[in-house]
């Protein structure tokens, strides 16, 4: 798949006429684009009579699409199975946390673990792996669509036996389980684990760690289920596979791809929202490394449904998100969706042609995208991603913990975007890492948001400092247990021994009531906060106000030939924003992190690296255009003029590919 | 029904002992109430048991309302079925969006198509319809009790298998529908009428179509059992047949009052709200037109219920109420109700009695409003409305497509309304008509939010912009056909082709990136809009700023004699306000309307036409006092003077009547 | 239980094992606690299989503490029954007014009115009550936890019989209720007691009575569940019977505290919530007169759960709130909890000590609450309350009666607390009392936010009045009859009557339209407002503006040797604050109240009464410090000097206590 560089349409041609589809295919050759993404939704076109599968339609538009230049990445169809598998069968269906029972309509309205659904589902990947697998124009696989986009964890009875058995599995014995959780707080002990029962509507809040296990339980099942498909198409077909993720589904994503072979996301934001567009660059690179990753649905210009709608992205805004996934690991920008719905439930989403074949209000957007993928095709395909020397952990099961508890509205996905903000609008480049990641090449490790800091990752991360990085943990980390309880040989359990820093109480801070002064920044602090003894470390961070005035909220100390810093507490506002950035800049300077510019905010850089040396590209992402500093002289790869070390301006959405000369 | 002007009020004898009602009755007449709406929820109280039927006490109350010179409008009494019909029946109630089964209680709650309830309401009202049909003071029927008004589409079974009936008849094959309703999206294919689901509970969304068609479904069944009831009722009765209407609930008024005689509605708006009080007069006199409409409920001071409460209207607006809407068409205005309830779910509702027989605060504009009756009475029967020569386009079934696509929140009322303002405050006078109403008479027609325009109103709007008139259409209207799909031969299908316009392309606008600029004025641009080439038209507004800057949003062509006028996108804020009152001075200019006035905003002149030529009635509404120019001189017909030609003031909530002498 | 006075906490020790149990002894020890709370969630610790019942653990834990001087107040476990009761057992579960059963987890989730739980509760609180009942350390029981925290009104088949034999019980035969509830409203006429629904959903709103009587019938049977216990207590143990209840809950606290022995509750309030905290003082003090009232629960620092938390108090607070509590009849001041929890919902929650066995944030202040029982211990048990002069009436079944009928979001507990505040603010001394509590030695009694006063009550009261007592009735006061209708002889019925006022009309009044005027303040107006007839006595505060604007709002008149006074409306704003005040002050004068001081806001005086006469002791509140004027001079028993007459400051969170020397 690193014969081109990707440009694609999620497409419905089983949708449309002979007509339309010939219209669609000409336009795709004008346009540019060169892969399209197609069959998720199209069970009922393949199998429209339970057991009468036919599949043809599809091997012959894969055919038909690469004799004009266009490859394809085929979806399984299991988002959305055919009114003959749900009708009358309600033990089928979804059962949500209000122990509803869906309906058919919309998508997945099924439950993924009911045993029919999973053998109908093995039978139809099987017959269009079987028909399609070794069509040439075939380049990849994505495994169904945004698993749990619209449904968290199954209330049903299936789910019900299988929770059982993960639970049997997990502990063995019931009082294994009673032990761990902690069951008699509320004399919820289990005799067998056939009582243990899924967190449906109860009178106050569930037990958190049944809360947490069924999710992760959860997070399991709808993997698993990938695995099962996955091992399919691998029965008949050599091509990759993926699944469109996100980190805002009830998915674990490091768990869900660790048997696909390439990864792959949706992304909606806004330009207001460039960072979490970023931020999925950093994270998605990371979750199967070495390898690019895709962008296998974006907005065009706006996305919308029937009851919802952004707005459409400012001119240019879509040709700076195409340049800075491309340059941060994409080897592939695909719209969802081709050609307007004609009729469901998001028939107002936009899109790159009408549902009447006329260019749409993003149209201009995506030729200017088409023009930039030409430019910088080759230079990203001679080069790679340079490795961060800053990571920060990203956890999906960290996920489930703070939904388990939120303590007052937390939402993990804000948290994690806010504090990654931080991070890069000092300039520094940065990978945003599962936990599984090896920490090879780091020299700066932050993990904020974990709860549940494994013993496994503790120990990586020990052994990262100890041979000289800095590992920066916290706020709201390590202070639960596996099993979603409180340590009870000190606050921080594992993490606080081998910190070596006393956790003296842990409680609420709130933004009005505490303040505290780090870097010379007096900042409110908020969220749940640890604060700490200063015995053993240094103390960076002092609480200036509030229950723990004087405690320190930021220390650290020394571990082997790097360091451990516990931050307690989360800086909030303008002021903690500036806190935290200098918390930034002070361990990257430290660490002589030298992986990064000095680019000014709303503009970014990403390095990348071939045979020729370093190559910069740089785009601005806030239509405001900006600046950094060129470190040495250079040469433009897209006008191949020598550009001089210092300062070079980039205007609005603008990018430039800077290949410096004495790199290497 | 036209010997008088009535006065009236709901009453419920069947609540309070003999000694109560011969009070009631003095002071009825001693308020000058002259009619009084009766029974539609004593069901209980005629059929105490299952089969033991017995109305004589509403034939006594009848005759006896009646030799006190008050007359009688009797009401079927279906919307509270007994606890017999109810108790132990699930499978005979309402069961709301969430499938959850109503209970016994409140109103409404049994299924309004379930075959016993059907089966039982006909014998009721049979035995009322004989009973009481040919009674000298009856004077009119009331069907029911506000149709829908506090449940929506039912999913019960009962529902389930005449939805079915009713898609077979519509699409005669499954085949029709999946190809209507595109339903090959999300694999939502049926291969049966019987596994189209009702749209309950499910993941996401419904289907457009399957959301919309439901609700056309719903509104159809319950004007069928107005059908049924009115058939039962003429059998015995001549009396005419009404219902006590609303905009506000899930019927479409304009089949309903199909089959019935005269137009009635209920309203409980707020003085901050009059324009919604006048946009229900111009409203409801078209629902059948040449017959004057009922108020049939209005509060004779608040509204309120155990859970909420309106605020007392100001001294005198109730009698600016009564004025305008006897001079908008009304022939009776009556209030909500005579007696507080001693008792049940609305003891706290403004009455013109309290429970204990003591006048309310909001007596004394009772007597106010009988005052002005009198004042008025000769001049409002010695005449009739004059016919508006503007037109605004009213549609349910419009309604039932925005409740399916709202976009952003979007409320069918809310928008109709503030169009409706932008009229009402240029001084024009207006009709808002009914997409069936024929556009004879009219000059300028309005068509904003109907999204679905049919090939038949396409037509006669077509023609009526031959014949020289000007029909303004948009915004959010003509893009959706009838199926709730996409057209995909042009954005707005045939309304385009007619129109000669086409239309670029369609995308959501905010106030805050686009603005546009028209009759001098800039405006910010909102609302899902379409936005046109220019080519075959004049460009009245061009989109400033945004993604579509440069194209139309405003645009006009000659059509015949006439001109089509289509209107993308919907200006906002003071600004847009503005702008589209300049709109609509420029069409109404163009179009030579003449029934009109320059009546300050707040004040409304309601004009009428008698053997003595036009009448005006000029009546301040908002309280400030107001003036319009009268273009010749008169009489006041209320004080029998002369009023020159030139500006006339209105005190606070004053009326006055002139009758012009040169005005044929 | 008078020996002493209790710092306690509330303290799980079957949750831990035995070497954090010896910690826990001698930490309490340290700290000071002389009580603990244990046993209420631990059902399934006594009975871990159906019959098998030991609570060996608990008696020697009873046994072991108070070998270490630590008391002991011991649960029934009722509110967390074990799997093995609800487990595969829907029809013994809480159904919740949508009709949810609920699953196991959490707390309250079986019927307490189902005969099987109530059967085996039976059985296990035999078995403790047996066991323990004779231990020297218990001195005292609790039954359950917090009765109805969670849950409402249960709607299962149990309850569904119940409610008819409490309505046949209520009503003889059916055509009682009809006539009580005015059922005739809306053909809701019941044939049979076994046609009630229970108000579960329906369209729109339940009938009035219905929702009210289900509401009284529910606070009956929890209380008669109490009593049923408290029975079979007593047949093994004199230790005295309480529960923990809440102004919260859906419980009718005078009704369930009549057959217990003495008053306790729980409080969380914050300290901007200071109010609430003196509210809950001044009324539970008279829920079991002549009594020390206890506080089982409140946090040493802030409530929090997994999905909410408060912050801190501020240091010094919690003392203040000790001292002060203990100052207003506390015999008992405990935390909830001991040490934090391992596991569970409610792992966050403020503590004595933490999970891991260190002092919390919170410890410092217990520190400093257990140097203050100390300092003021001997005074306290050496005195008592003195009993206020001025009364405020509460009603938790006036609570029911909101909650059906709220009119516009009106929560009791926010009018009660708001209306408490006034009196507070004038430094009054002041009792809260339940309607059954004796007026002797009260000069002034207000009764706002009962909608319905009952006979009893209204006679005890006027009595009052005609001895010389000042009767402050209003708002929202007497209103509704004992049916929750209105009644049809007058608009206050009885009340009215006796007060000899008449009310013209009640209306809902708005802080925007409505303004009054008295004690030469003008103040917006608001609420469900009744407006009188001046003619038979005297006018204090007269409507301004607004509809019945010239009607007083505010009356006196003679009733005997006194007065009542009738309160029509509710004055808001700050404006309105002051007018209470004045309102309080002014009657307070002419009833010559002598139990007061002209403390400033934000710090009290608790009055007692000794051998020695009268104690005052002063505490500061809001950490702002303040200052009262000692009448004459007197002795600060803390530090045995003496203090002139005149002003004493009292610092942030200080208490001084005073003796005055020739005060009897």
């Amino acid at each position: 798949m690193r014969r081109k560089l990707y440009h694609g349409a999620c497409y419905y041609p089983e949708l449309w006429d002979e007509e339309t589809i010939q219209q669609d295919i000409d336009i795709m050759r004008e346009v540019g684009v060169n892969v399209v993404r197609i069959g998720e939704f199209a069970w009922s076109v393949m199998e429209p009579e339970e057991g009468k599968i036919d599949v043809s339609f599809f091997k012959e538009i894969i055919t038909r699409l690469y004799d004009n230049g266009i490859e394809t990445i085929m979806c399984t169809p299991t988002p959305t199975p055919p009114i003959w598998l749900s009708h009358g069968r309600p033990e089928r269906m979804h059962v949500n946390e209000k122990r509803e029972v869906m309906g058919h309509g919309s998508r997945q309205h099924a439950c993924t673990n009911n045993p029919y659904f999973r053998k109908k589902a093995a039978i139809i990947t099987t017959s269009i792996a079987k028909e399609l697998g070794q069509l040439r124009g075939l380049i990849g696989w994505q495994l169904d669509n945004e698993f749990k986009c619209h449904v968290a964890e199954c209330m049903c009875e299936t789910c019900l036996h299988l929770w059982h058995d993960w639970l049997r599995n997990r502990y063995g014995v019931i009082e294994r389980l009673n032990e761990a959780w902690g069951t008699n707080v509320w004399s919820e002990t289990y005799q067998t684990f056939e009582q243990v029962p899924q967190p449906g509507p109860a009178p106050f809040l569930h037990h958190a760690s049944l809360s947490t296990m069924y999710q992760l339980f959860s997070m399991e099942m709808i993997a698993s289920f990938a695995d099962e498909q996955a091992k399919i198409i691998r029965c008949y077909s050599d091509a990759p596979i993926t699944h469109n993720g996100s980190v805002m589904f009830s998915v674990d994503n490091e768990r869900m791809f660790r048997n696909l072979d390439f990864a792959s996301y949706d992304t909606y934001a806004s330009q207001e929202n460039a960072s979490a567009f970023l931020l999925n660059c950093d994270l998605w690179r990371n979750l199967k490394q070495g390898c690019p990753f895709w962008i296998l649905e974006t907005s065009p210009s706006y996305a919308a449904s029937l009851e919802s709608s952004a707005f459409p992205h400012a001119d240019g805004y879509l040709q700076a998100e195409a340049v800075s996934s491309y340059a941060l690991g994409s080897g592939g920008f695909c719209y969802w969706l081709w050609r307007q719905q004609r009729s469901g439930s998001e028939i107002s989403h936009g899109s790159v042609l009408s549902a009447w074949g006329e260019p749409t209000v993003g149209y201009q957007n995506v030729l200017a995208v088409e023009r930039a993928r030409k430019d910088i095709e080759q230079v990203i395909l001679s080069t790679v991603p340079v490795q961060a020397e800053a990571a920060m952990t990203y956890s999906d099961r960290a996920k489930a913990f703070i939904k388990t508890e939120p303590h007052r509205g937390l939402q993990h996905r804000t948290l994690v975007t806010h504090f990654y903000e931080r991070i890069l609008n000092t300039g520094i480049h940065r990978d945003l890492i599962p936990e599984g990641v090896p920490l090879d090449g780091y020299r700066l490790l932050f993990t904020p948001f974990v709860p549940y800091l494994s013993s496994d990752f503790i120990q990586k991360a020990s052994a990262f400092a100890e041979a000289g990085g800095i590992w920066i943990v916290g706020p709201l980390t390590g202070g639960r247990s596996s099993e979603h309880t409180i340590h009870t040989d000190c606050g921080l359990g594992e993490l606080e021994k081998t910190a070596g820093i006393k956790t003296l109480f842990t409680f609420p801070m709130n933004e009005v009531a505490n303040t505290g002064k780090a870097f010379g920044i007096t900042a409110p602090l908020g969220l749940w906060s640890a604060v700490f003894d200063t015995e053993n470390g240094n103390t960076l961070g002092t609480v200036e106000s509030g229950p723990a005035a004087g405690h320190a909220f930021l220390t650290e100390r020394k571990h082997g030939k790097g360091k451990i810093v516990m931050l307690g507490s989360l800086p909030s506002g303008k002021k903690g924003d500036a806190m935290l950035e200098a918390l930034v800049r002070h361990y990257a300077a430290e660490a002589a992190i030298s992986v990064r510019s000095d680019v000014t905010p709303g503009t970014i850089v990403a390095p990348r690296k071939g045979d020729n040396g370093l190559v910069w590209v740089i785009v601005n992402m806030d239509g405001k255009g900006g600046s950094v500093t060129l470190p040495e002289a250079g040469t433009d790869l897209l006008t191949n003029r020598s550009e001089k070390a210092g300062r070079l301006a980039v205007g609005p959405h603008e990018y430039r590919v800077i290949q410096f000369d004495n790199h290497s």
